[in-house]
């Protein structure tokens, strides 16, 4: 009988639905019993005999997989693909599936909420009343300002089209691959990094964490922007420096950063000891209907891979070759 | 030379030209000095020989007026109008003015920001995260919940449109007078009051205070409401009875409440001790474009009244009526 590993944790929590999937086909499952991200260590050790795995953003090394005696399929249940080795799995002749489409949604929408709590500190407010302090701050709205979306894929495209409600005037928007399809819909800008750290009131976001982006923004892009910037990552750890996001902030610049995602998970850094950051843990896709539908979609390859069937979500092979420009 | 008194507080700070208006027409002004918001006894104090009040939402009552020797026009800096005892003022042939446009966006806005993070639980994260807690927490999107908006006025209208680049698909609406030009442009349902506290999944009040709306959600209604469900109030405080509030939550009902406004402010009050409430200072109008065109457009009103122009934005005979509707 076929035996996979669940190392994603809350799994088929708000919707059983992906675990009955897998009792249907009499599939052996375990779901990781630590409920919080396995380790490079603990993958390893939970990942002996294991036919295939439905995965979170643990680390899927060479080593890990070098445990991995029986492994032939890898399911992502998301569509970051950071935490996989690619080539490793390649080598190793283990396919791997992820689902690119389903967390968009709510990532935008989480990053809606984000901009608008940060633009007029509502979580600085929440804090000081908490506290028992009454202070009347003064923000902006989404018309005042200059937006700069950074990676404008499915994510920032989705944001992008949800500020719209709100008569944002001045967008600047960055890709390596421009979708001049935007243009038509609405008015943007195409421009550099470097005009969207100067130039922007608030910086959002949507990058994949690959050798391209990882610590793109440092102390040098930090120090470029506005002294009262806004500053939204909800893509993956890594790409801001956590540390001289910390220094600088301490020093007295960026009003507000909103961060949803860390180099380490679960974050415990000292970004928590400063109240103009909005901290939340990796929350992006957490919406019922998006990461059901994650989830669903990830265990439907699974199953598919097991029964034989062909794989529908199979990594295309530019994520490969992205992955190899080391 | 007249002499006026600037009762609110912010005032002229991210834009001086309110200040600079009444400079150039050689206008006396005393902003309140105690920073504060005034209470009935310091307004009385303040307000005794003043030709003329721009004012905030400190209270203008009958006892206040009595003290007011030389007070011909009260402008208010704002919209609500319980703050003013408007009989008392018309018996002393004192004109008042409001400024009912100028804060409809900047409080759109914010609720809508308020209902993204109580959707996803971003303020709980927030304050775990800040707390060294790293906690996962599922939430919904707006296109997975029944909305229900009541008081669908200039602000309550902003707010349903701003929802529409996220797909709600079910929406309840309720006013004492229901504007049916809103069905031409999206699917709505008008309802009763207890169908959307019995129904509804997030619920926004945008409504006056007055003699109908005081204490309008109370225990009886709160528990009308689903166990998990989401309120805001962003309009004025009283017509959520607070005590009731922290009762019910402290029973664990609801899942999370958003408050901007409150019976008595500064609040200091036992909803500070519940980490599902997200809590802000009365900052709705706080937007720096609106707060200026509000002061703007008050203390023109002002400077038209004291040199003796036809007034613009005088309050209409109907806030008279419904204020007197005790």
């Amino acid at each position: 009988m076929a035996k996979i590993l669940i190392s994603t944790v809350p799994f088929g929590e708000k919707n059983r639905f992906p675990l009955e999937l897998l009792k249907d086909k009499s599939i052996d499952y375990t779901i990781n019993p630590l409920n919080k991200k396995f380790t490079e260590e603990e993958l390893a050790k939970y990942i002996v005999d294991v036919d295939a795995l439905i995965a979170g953003t643990e680390p899927i090394t060479d080593y890990v997989l070098s445990k991995a005696n029986k492994l032939k399929h890898i399911s992502r249940v998301g569509i970051g693909l950071d935490s996989v080795d690619l080539a490793a799995a390649k080598n190793r002749n283990i396919e791997v599936s992820y689902t690119p489409d389903a967390p968009a949604p709510a990532v935008a929408e989480l990053t809606l909420g984000l901009m608008l709590s940060l633009l007029r500190s509502v979580h600085i407010s929440n804090l000081n009343m908490h506290n028992g302090k009454w202070d009347r701050i003064f923000g902006r709205r989404l018309s005042e300002i200059k937006l700069g979306i950074i990676g404008v894929g499915r994510i920032g495209l989705r944001v992008l089209r949800r500020t719209r409600a709100f008569g944002t005037p001045e967008i600047l928007l960055n890709d390596i691959a421009p979708n001049h399809e935007i243009d038509r819909e609405m008015k943007v800008k195409w421009t550099t990094k470097e005009d969207i750290f100067r130039n922007a009131d608030l910086i959002s976001l949507h990058l994949p964490l690959t050798h391209l982006t990882k610590n793109l923004i440092s102390k040098r892009e930090l120090l470029m922007m506005k002294k009262d910037a806004l500053l939204i990552n909800t893509s993956r750890g890594g790409i801001i420096n956590e540390n001289d996001l910390y220094n600088t902030m301490m020093d007295g610049y960026l009003n507000g950063v909103a961060i949803d995602v860390f180099e380490k998970e679960p974050y415990k850094g000292p970004l928590i000891e400063i109240d103009r950051c909005l901290l939340t843990s990796h929350m992006g896709s957490m919406s019922e209907d998006c990461r059901t539908r994650m989830e669903i979609e990830a265990t439907e390859e699974t199953v598919r891979y097991l029964s034989g069937l062909k794989l529908l979500n199979k990594v295309p092979l530019t994520e490969f070759k992205m992955q190899a420009l080391k």
